[in-house]
């Protein structure tokens, strides 16, 4: 486990107003993050639920192309209730959320608490998206011609499943939406920062999260960010804390020993929902399917209150990092809830590569 | 239903030697088809299955890159057995076949019977073939500077679970792989015959078989054939017989109303396996996305022995196209198990579409 250096919950659900009179916040989680212009940017993922409760009924938004938020209230009997979040039309086998999400600004100029959050809020719009956007993971790609945007992943929830789109913003006020990049299932989708042998690259997550195939991360690569190939698995997960599911977690950070991927694992557990913790593994710059190094084991699990209590138990899921130097501030979702930040000494994790 | 004006089982499973002294062949099926020089040339799946028994003991066929066939036996305690053709190993997880799949090449003069089979066989070779390769389907793209060599796309199984990987051949004798196009989960990948738009376009069906999702196809676009993007989904099924999965079948021929695609449905079924049938859908030459068309059911459900019994039971599965004028010659797997050739007038099955 590394050390701990600073830590505290920058946001929760309380913090931050619904979208609509007729929801309440129930999570504030997933934060991508970026250092622009000397501040740190969270693009927090908010997860709301309609506020009514009628007894023997459950309330299922979404939010169609062209229409505001429109709430189903389908019958108990009528439902399978897969998990909290999730349940099932019987009589149609479609699959629903009991939540849906959107995307929230906030900046902070230290890094270490909320200074202002935006008025402008990032929220479903397309086919692809009426249950919700969630998990944005966002990257400033380096290189001639590039840098004047920031590019951001998000997981777009449909009845088509759930797949990843991509988006670009110039001042996170407007935003320009380029679609379906990794179609479902897919999540955990990160670019890297630069381009490798001349094409853009990101991990993937393929697959859903069934036990028909084992955790693992994908890579791809891709010209224009659009179209994406080459794919290839590159780490499967070595330890039982990431036997359940796995995925990329912070985009990728140039170190001088190689790419510094911070990921997520998940243990496999009879109910499906075990405990999520952080690990690292590090990459060849040149050629970032060989992998370099790894932790052994995890380097932080859910341990702080609001780390081991939320929507989602004992959950901590690392989404963004900012290099400061000789410490890294690395931004996580905690508990399905709320908002986590923890300092590294970088030189700590790196020697925990091995 | 469309009118049979002829059909034909045109290849069983004893009609083919296996490819090893240690294996039996239980299925010649799903075959990719193309006219080529007057001829059509078949590229015919073949499953086979390891030829000994041993009581209380399951064997799991797998070829790993640069080495041979390997066999594993398990103890049949140590199984679940999820389908006559899938079980997991209950320590680990993994989902495994019991047979394993490789592709043939077969000739026909007048596409109603086998002429010959070539010698040459194309194997699984890659880390994400381990399990086999399956379910080819070839194009001949048209247009400037194409046209020399046929592409076909084939389902690559392994541990990674099972995806869509790209090949090509200008003589069906030696072919090139251009690795895995659509990552798993992702079946029935077929190529347009032109490119649209300046794009080269081809349907897909993400998602495994479960219920998570519904039935559905996607289309996305290419300008290499390696790279793919702009995912939308564009058609999902209407009817019982489509209810369950859904999925590209032949390659689309271009027609005076639209693109022509023959597609399979598959019947939801509480035990996952309802019967396979052939539906129709006509899409706008310029933006696929648009359906101008389609069939009132299926044109075509399991009627001869050949399509109700085999490996397994009430398939029909359109993998292949033969425009012969007014007669289209379309190949199908039958009963997971044979191969199929039926023919239709062109004018009933465009009747059909509306």
């Amino acid at each position: 486990m590394l050390d701990r250096k600073f830590n505290a919950c920058l946001m929760r659900p309380e913090d931050v107003s619904p979208s609509d009179d007729a929801l309440e916040v129930v999570g504030t989680f997933n934060p991508g993050a970026l250092a622009v212009d000397g501040e740190v940017v969270l693009l927090v993922r908010v997860a709301e639920r309609p506020r009514e409760r009628r007894d023997a009924f459950t309330a299922l938004p979404r939010r169609e192309p062209g229409a505001g938020l429109a709430i189903d209230w389908v019958a108990n009997e009528e439902l399978t209730f897969i998990d909290p979040r999730v349940v099932e039309i019987k009589a149609t086998g479609d699959i629903r959320l009991t939540f849906i999400s959107h995307i929230l600004v906030a900046r902070s100029k230290n890094g270490r608490s909320i200074d202002s959050v935006s008025a402008t809020r990032f929220f479903p719009q397309e086919d692809c998206e009426t249950y919700g956007v969630e998990d944005p993971r966002i990257t400033r790609i380096q290189g001639p011609g590039l840098g004047d945007e920031y590019h951001f992943t998000y997981v777009a929830v449909s009845k088509h499943g759930a797949g990843t789109a991509l988006a670009s913003t110039a001042d996170f006020d407007r935003f320009e939406r380029h679609g379906i990049v990794f179609p479902p299932e897919n999540k955990d989708v990160l670019l890297f920062p630069e381009r490798i042998g001349g094409e853009y690259a990101a991990f993937h997550r393929p697959n859903p999260a069934t036990h028909f195939t084992p955790p693992e991360m994908w890579l791809a690569y891709s010209s224009d960010l659009i179209h994406w190939g080459r794919h290839e698995p590159f780490h499967g997960g070595a330890g039982a804390w990431e036997s359940g599911r796995i995925g990329g977690g912070c985009p990728p950070m140039r170190t001088e020993r190689g790419w510094l991927e911070i990921y997520h694992g998940n243990e496999r557990s009879a109910t499906g929902v075990g405990v999520y913790s952080a690990g690292a593994v590090l990459l060849d710059i040149e050629n970032p399917q060989r992998v370099l190094g790894r932790t052994d084991g995890p380097i932080m699990v859910p341990e702080a209150d609001f780390e081991r209590e939320g929507f989602v138990a004992d959950v901590v899921f690392p989404t963004g990092l900012v290099d400061r130097g000789d410490v890294l501030q690395v931004y996580y979702g905690a508990a399905d809830a709320n908002v986590g930040v923890v300092e590294w000494a970088k030189a700590d994790l790196l020697a925990a590569l091995h």
